[in-house]
């Protein structure tokens, strides 16, 4: 029941403290300045406030607080959130006050990525009952790697995680959404798995990006920036790592690396092919936008799709039996 | 995990015959006829075929009887939908081929409605275990009705869903994503009281209208019409009769009931201050479209509320516990 008190509690503080936020950054004009290659149609969205993932954060980490008991596991997942968060706030800030569109230097924001994995992987390295073992989807067998592998594979969970959450985040709704049914899938494997506390913050994180998508739902009144996308990956990758199921992170969070991976081919294909492209544009996203599918319809798409990843993710759990609730 | 493998499966029936459905009744002219009275926005929804219900209809179905065990509740739950499918149906072919815009007569409609409703409540009577027992959310007690009030009951829990459903279908991708929560809520609620088999059949339909609502989404390229929210609003109504939790269903389906309150008071209003309106437009996501909200942030807001009404039937649950997957 907690892991829904946290979701519900999340929902509410990200719902009450919506409006006040957005007229906060509106007032600091941190609005989003567009990129100039992306679909036409977009230019519109100059204006709107980014950084808003600062109420997502805000919210998972209030609920997960008042409803969590306290555990290890959880605190080190929100303190990879809250720093992925604090990345990417530095981020956003730097496009948006500074007007420099690129950003914090691509060589810091991933130096600081790796450090914060690199972190996160020594500590499950040495926390008893946790260390370099994987949980195999479909089998229930558990793999044990050599730390010399299980570190690199934490920070490739975890980078993986953040920029395809960032990379999905180009259409309104869509990251926030799409992470929706990622974290509930997240909070049903942490529970089976007997991590009620990481059950508990997958619960605040589901009710934040739920209450987030209130306002950032198409058109819309704000955007989460790196830092929602950034910490949100970060938490979803610390929410694998810590249940020991970063195999299952790729089916839970597939909308995310059909994402990634067509930014990948993409630019591959153009490199092979000097200037040919698959996609008409990528991510994902714009191409179907550019094939004259409505934005609103290609965001309610992906949402079914990341509703049957979630599902997915969930037959991967081992002798996985129906969830009951037992009347008393 | 058939109750899963149910919505899988509908899911994907509904998306694999969606675009010869649409294009069939595209060719048959079955567009909808939009209310001349309605938002002006949505004359240019003029010739979006409709009667896609028949595409929930044919998925749900066959996916239950795939997936369930033969069930006597299951099938008069199925012969429910299929009856208030075929009334919508005849409805929708009148206002279409007939060109009649008000379809078939109220007097018919309604009368058809509470016939159906009452032989479910004639066998509920008579099957053992089911009877005149109303589970009450929050307390985990059965109150009993006398026969005389508990037929009465039925008959305006089935009209009451029908047309809660009916009323709600006014914005593309509104009543089905409104369903497809209500729907997993009923699949959880049917398997926690042991009712497996009516838990496949609440698996199926969330699918099936998962399936649907690819296409339904905004800009929709295929309405329901009354077929489909009649059929599932009946579907839903007997999920309620037959798991004894009608008094969850006000819960669960809270979208549709403020939808059809904002109509009930909007008339009442306007009747007794002889031309005053509360609303600027009933159903209530009229009203907020009239207020500037656009067509899919109504929609988006309204799933996002319809998925909060499902978690609280799930916690009216008696000792809901949240005991999840396994591991073996």
């Amino acid at each position: 029941m907690r892991v829904a008190y946290a979701a519900v509690a999340a929902f509410v503080i990200a719902l009450l403290l919506g409006p006040a936020t957005i007229g906060y950054l509106r007032r600091l004009k941190f609005g989003q300045t567009v990129r100039n290659d992306g679909p036409q149609t977009h230019l519109k969205k100059s204006g709107v406030p980014t950084m808003g993932g600062v109420l997502i954060i805000f919210a998972y980490f209030i609920s997960t607080w008042l409803f969590a008991l306290p555990d290890r596991r959880v605190s080190y997942a929100l303190l990879v959130g809250i720093a992925y968060g604090i990345i990417g706030l530095l981020d956003d800030f730097i496009i948006v006050v500074a007007k420099r569109p690129l950003g914090l230097r691509a060589r810091y924001k991933a130096g600081a990525q790796v450090i914060i994995a690199l972190l996160l992987a020594l500590y499950a390295l040495t926390e008893p009952d946790l260390g370099p073992q994987l949980l195999v989807p479909f089998t229930g067998q558990f793999i044990q790697l050599p730390p010399g592998l299980f570190i690199p594979l934490v920070v490739c969970v975890l980078l993986g995680a953040a920029n395809g959450v960032n990379l999905t985040d180009g259409l309104d709704g869509l990251a926030a959404g799409s992470m929706v049914a990622a974290a509930a899938a997240y909070g049903v494997i942490a529970a089976s798995l007997g991590q009620t506390e990481l059950a508990v913050l997958a619960g605040a994180v589901t009710g934040a990006c739920l209450g987030f998508s209130w306002f950032n739902t198409h058109p819309a009144q704000v955007f989460m920036g790196d830092t929602g996308s950034l910490s949100l990956g970060g938490v979803l990758g610390s929410l694998a790592v810590l249940t020991q199921t970063e195999l299952f992170l790729p089916l839970v969070g597939g909308i995310f690396v059909i994402e990634t991976l067509s930014v990948i081919i993409q630019v591959a294909y153009f490199r092979l092919t000097k200037g040919r492209r698959i996609f008409r544009m990528s991510p994902l996203h714009h191409h179907f936008e550019l094939k004259g599918w409505a934005e609103p319809k290609v965001v309610t798409r992906f949402w079914i799709l990341a509703l049957m990843f979630a599902l997915l993710g969930l037959f991967a759990l081992p002798g996985a039996k129906v969830l009951v609730f037992l009347p008393s």
